[in-house]
């Protein structure tokens, strides 16, 4: 990484399925807006319930992107 | 919320298959005797293993509720 | 404090004036089901925000009693 | 949140009055330019004195909102 | 633990005498009320002092029971 | 603060009113005995509870002040 | 484990498919080498992505294993 | 504490004996400069070795007393 | 900064030499996108090593600057 | 320590009796595969409980050795 | 260090050329005041910034030193 | 990192003329026991003292390699 920088910025994204999906989803709407994305720290896992279930697993996670 | 009050207790559950499931076995076993269940947060995530085989995946997570 | 055990346990409260306010839903709704309180612990101040405004000032916190 | 992405990002504001008014400096600024805030998430409270009295109260807090 | 759902919750107790005194007075406090303490964690010792002399250990302990 | 160097003690106050007047106690004491205040940090907030109600509302704060 | 004493070491493991996959990798690794492993802890969950995908689930456990 | 402020120190203190004297210690050490302790909190538990054998139980441990 | 209102990003930054370098190609990376800089505070610091030598010092820094 | 380096393993051990024999334990243990160990820190106590009562003082200790 | 007991301060110092000298100019000050000072620790390490370039460079440090 | 598991092992190290050197002689010393080291992380910096100079910079910091 001599000579680059990188940022790291954050995001929350939730799933109805997995935590799993849940980072996909973080990391497909940040890589929609974000060029060279080289990792993810997964910084939170919590789960929305409503009405006795499950509705949504979500995570939060640290996006770091190498800056041209 | 407001108006609302919420508890917050933390729990401890197991699966032999996978985090996932061990998740939704603490959310079902709140559920039976907590009313109004709002969230989880996953706080620990441990791995119980014996003769060489991986026995049980473990979380522990904070359980929130409304008080009515 | 000796001879005597407290019990800790958690609360989330909210209010749509202040924090200072929060604290005290917090307390108010734990002395009706909790005897002997003798303090609190601010944890988390969180606030909601909805349509452009700020909603609720929310506070998490650790209540001590004593136990009889 | 499903299907829904939301960011987290940190700002500082401070107020020679309160606490209180900092933080709602904090949202007012923030709101000028990020759509659709869900809440803030105080991180650090401090004080900033000069010449034997207080100047300042600041709040550094995480601002979530849902990105569109 | 597969199939079982532990829960955790937190108690101060104090002894005039010694840090481990403290945590057997808040083993067997909990054990009264609390059926299947499977462990205790020491989360923080404190010492309560007054006219010159230390008047109490205090240690605050997380306890883990299993639900039936 | 090229060639000053500051210390950082502690305090803890508390007031009967709010948070923040004991901010204020907490500041005007040790400016009584200390020169050249730069700043506060907060780093607890309790309230003590005695008989049903909230009797003090109480701050732990870092004092930085520069050295002459 | 009375009697008895344990050791906890460190590993980071890596999979193409998943957290889960990537924990068994981690404990496969692990009880290649060392006998007695009675359990894991995820201590952290990293992705890393190169040209616009996740390439890798990573995690970073500590393992617990009694010596003889 | 309402009108009283009091401050928090740090002191670290050892005994060949066992961690309670080494609390002992810090306390009597403390108790001869400062007045009007009102408690501890232990904040580190190391041992010091040589030789191959136990040389010293050492506490770090806050100390707060009340201000005149 | 009253009436003011800063923001906090994150950025990682290597160089080949030395840690102190590193925080000024950080600064300097940093300067070139953001006005009004204040100040930056270390959060981690890496070495990277390849083939038995450091190949890059790395610092991971937080950067606030007043929004205009 | 200069010219030397040090290194840093963990270990877990129990007592039916009290944490200082856990310390003990985890020493004398240590002590016979590791040379030079210069000092210990105590990093988690734990109680195990079954049937009633307490069976074990747990502690987990950080060991330092300096390499030869 | 048994028999002895030693304090725990905090200083913050700064320097125009780099971090290794504000740890310098932090001791050089906390030795002249302080005797038997026997280590520090860097607790914090940020850089002030201004008009574009790095003004600064400030470490905070506990400073231990032994009570005669 | 697929297909490969990496250790993390803790080591301290001291120099008598800077931090940077610390961490050289920290990577130096690994590196003739351990192969294929790829990142060290800094955990602590602490500075040694003795009759009013500074005698030793030292760092500790984890070492992570890949295991064959």
């Amino acid at each position: 990484m001599s000579g680059r920088v990188a940022r790291v910025t954050e995001v929350i994204a939730g799933s109805p399925i997995s935590f799993d999906e849940a980072v996909k989803i973080a990391f497909e709407r940040a890589n929609k807006t974000l060029r060279n994305i080289t990792g993810m720290r997964i910084v939170e896992q919590t789960v929305m319930c409503e009405a006795g279930s499950v509705q949504e697993y979500r995570v939060r996670a640290e996006v770091i992107f190498v800056l041209e």
